[in-house]
């Protein structure tokens, strides 16, 4: 048994979406209480750390419907039913930047929001890009701009608050922490 | 106007729960179509890096619902209505560890999950950290256990995947990164 667990009195799935379900769960607590919980339950995700061979980090700037504007963040996306977290990360990469890598090495994974989403993000390294002739586009929904940018100008764009989220962030210090070790 | 905006034609509110939202808009992409987004409004939360005075980080275990297992995080909590963003901080390191703490310092603000949720975290760096002999404790719906672990046993936690969350992944690296820059 898990530490202090909360078990599952009732659970109620309220809504059924194209990529988030919401669910409610009545919960027994640890002192024998009940509360609520309300849970997202989402496929997870992969992002992806791509250095050009100038040694700049490939970027998208995309609008984020949640936080009503653009943000620039590494190249990511949700997985498909099924689909290996590694394929989804070389699939995000080739329809968002055009870029194909020949070396893809996993990084980390990890919860995005633990206290009401499931959503777990697993961070990939792509090494040896190229740029692909006949790449797919991105999603038809989905509408990216690329850029590349060297790593100071990374932290300058989070001082502005146009790189704004946590896998992204993660990248950044991971590449200044490569950095340092050098 | 932001870039590749995605302009709302209707917008609803199907669930208000107790912490989070669950509101579907109707947009109209840059090419003219339409599409839908499934988003969830969060108040935002604060997490604290805070090391004691032997340089252990303070951390605490809990049972998440929505993983269906306790994990190690460190000390976090969601912001309430109106709140500043650090007596928020301070209150849930007094609440969850019964630390309190000298000196606070914002680090960095990060959306968590940009593709569904507005959940934005502001993770402080709490210095100076004494025992208070009077803390309150944690909610009533809310059980946690204090550890106070080393950096490299952090590391090895995350290898065990009993630390498995984007923000205090983030924390770990941070102070690698500032033991690397030592």
């Amino acid at each position: 048994m898990s530490k202090f667990e909360e078990k599952t009195i009732q659970s109620e799935t309220v809504y059924e979406g194209k990529i988030i379900n919401l669910q409610i769960d009545e919960v027994e607590l640890p002192n024998g209480k009940t509360s609520k919980r309300e849970l997202i339950k989402h496929p997870g995700a992969v992002a992806v750390i791509a250095l050009t061979e100038e040694g700049k980090i490939v970027m998208v700037e995309q609008y984020r419907k949640a936080l009503e504007k653009a943000i620039i963040e590494i190249p990511a996306g949700k997985l498909e039913p099924g689909e290996e977290p590694a394929l989804t990360a070389e699939r995000e990469l080739e329809e968002e930047t055009g870029y194909g890598c020949g070396k893809l090495e996993h990084l980390i994974s990890f919860y995005t929001s633990p206290g009401f989403a499931d959503e777990l993000v697993h961070l990939y390294v792509a090494k040896d890009l190229y740029k692909m002739e006949d790449a797919k586009g991105p999603d038809e929904d989905e509408f990216v701009e690329l850029l590349e940018v060297g790593l100071e100008e990374a932290k300058a764009l989070m001082k502005e608050k146009k790189i704004y989220d946590a896998k992204t962030a993660y990248a950044i210090q991971y590449l200044e922490l490569q950095a340092a070790a050098r």
